[in-house]
């Protein structure tokens, strides 16, 4: 067979606030690949299917001098995110043709991979979409899984307060909390996103652009958990809210990504209430409930026990709009790429 | 014998930044009490020797509608902190004229309590001077001492960061983490504070009010445990230059207690370096592990192998006094008041 385009999505310059599709990264077709005689040396080729728009995204596109909590983009590369693609060719004998991979995959139409390190073959029984693999079968929902399980200390009656709740961590943490017994304080960008965290079952859901956090927070609190995937002002609205001995879960910050953030203001108040803050990646909870979470969370979504939505894109050439709005809060649901259909 | 004057602080108003003896306190001599006849009604009566000045005394001298981590005090009656007073008289079977009781207390030359609830009878057998019992033998050495087993996780070879290293809690610390050979960087206001605190065995030890604490910190650090008495700044760098799986153990936060104090910048980094803040107050601590610190502090202090300075002021007309210098950081050590000898 002739040699095909391999579309890529390249790291082109670093943003200064929010990243530009066709400046910050280019979406380019200058690479050809022949699927048929492409080496592999041991290893397997894959059709990506999926990839992932995630938040974490936008601290790699920086300097690589400024040090973070994850390694930068290199210029001129593709950048790279979990995805889940089907294996087209492999002289590996653990994968074969037809099998499905989850991976931190370049962000690429084909790709080679030497061995399965790093990678998981999905055996997928439940049949669900291969895109809820990057998503609530995924980092998304092993972040919410391992970190409600390790920190939140659930108790009935209790009550907790989640920001950006229509996203895929925070979306699971209300079916979570709503499950052990905990009164529900959501809040959401938009009021479809409102609705749709209503529909899970949270108590009190209000759209942060319209209402003051604090003022709702002061009226429903105070808080025993917050789930902080923001910063800044709405931290400073739990502080301010906490109640004795309040855990709070640090699991994102996107209001400092994109620039300077808001700084905080209540810090005082922790050791006075006795707050804990958990700061985590999900890297680290993996090796003690990794497997638990195969073992039960795609059971549930198929099961219908727990929902989430998702906003999909299209083709690979909109990956780079997929990350400007996952940046901007403006998808509903998680941003996923459809690279390809089967 | 004729009744002698009861002095008194009393607390008059609250201040709107430092308190202000003779304004916000009052030393007041109006009382007198009997000596020989003052009713016990089954408690016992006490000479107050010794009363202590702590940062978080400031908390307490608030509008009582405003929530805070101590009760506020009450408009004309006396301020109360820890102290150590002898017994002159007691129709409790369980005290005796001649004992030491420490407790809390109210700022009065001599008071009638009912009971031994909330106070401890002190045997001394270490033969310690009495202060010490409000200082590294009382509540700031309980906070240190269970505390940094509570929450600071020491590894030999890791670097702690300490400040406000010259005060009760952080000469203890110093000399803790020095124990558990960690490399020890701390901070304090003065370079008479700085040079006990090199006397204790710190490795980098400087004066904050000449040299930047984020200047050190990315010169000496990075820091796997801060212990913070301070916030604001100090806060601000050490999360700058925390390390991985850093332990910030937030013990005080002196510099918003006499007014807003700096708004915190860099709390984005909390979760990508995966940081656990402890906020605690010590008396939550004390179940576990105040019995242990009777047995095992008193005598290291007594053996000398471990050290600490006192600020004494004499006389409690000066205790408005001294809880301002305490609130400035002017004390050079712990602040007590000696109300009385033997």
């Amino acid at each position: 067979m002739a040699p095909v385009k391999n579309g890529r999505l390249l790291f082109n310059d670093i943003p200064s606030g929010y990243p530009e599709p066709g400046k910050t990264t280019i979406y380019d077709e200058s690479e050809t690949i022949d699927l048929d005689s492409v080496s592999l040396n041991g290893g397997f080729l894959v059709k990506t299917l999926v990839l992932s728009a995630d938040p974490y995204l936008r601290a790699r596109m920086r300097d690589p001098k400024v040090e973070s909590f994850v390694p930068a983009f290199e210029k001129g590369q593709p950048i790279s995110n979990f995805g889940v693609g089907v294996v087209l060719r492999s002289e590996n004998k653990a994968i074969k043709a037809g099998d499905h991979v989850h991976g931190l995959f370049p962000f690429k139409k084909y790709i080679t991979l030497p061995n399965l390190e790093g990678s998981r073959i999905l055996e997928n029984k439940e049949r669900l979409p291969w895109s809820a693999y990057v998503g609530v079968a995924g980092m998304p929902g092993q972040t919410a899984y391992a970190a409600w399980k390790e920190y939140a200390q659930a108790r009935k009656g209790e009550t907790v307060f989640v920001t950006a709740a229509s996203g895929p961590i925070g979306s699971l943490i209300v079916q979570f909390a709503n499950a052990d017994g905990m009164k529900v304080i959501a809040s959401a960008g938009s009021d479809e996103k409102v609705a749709f965290v209503k529909s899970l079952g949270a108590d009190v859901v209000f759209n942060y652009k319209k209402t003051k956090t604090a003022d709702v927070l002061a009226k429903e609190g105070p808080i025993n958990v917050y789930w902080d995937n923001v910063g800044g002002e709405s931290l400073d609205a739990a502080l301010a809210n906490a109640a004795k001995h309040a855990r709070f879960v640090e699991c994102g910050y996107i209001t400092g990504y994109n620039g300077e953030g808001t700084p905080v203001k209540n810090m005082a108040v922790v050791f006075g209430k006795e707050i804990t803050l958990y700061g985590f990646l999900v890297f680290s909870l993996l090796p003690k409930y990794g497997e638990d979470f195969y073992r039960e969370i795609p059971a549930r979504v198929a099961k219908g026990e727990l929902r989430y939505i998702e906003d999909a894109k299209k083709g690979l050439e909109w990956a780079g709009h997929a990350i400007l709005e996952n940046q901007q809060g403006k998808n509903h649901g998680k941003s996923v790429i459809i690279v390809a259909e089967e």
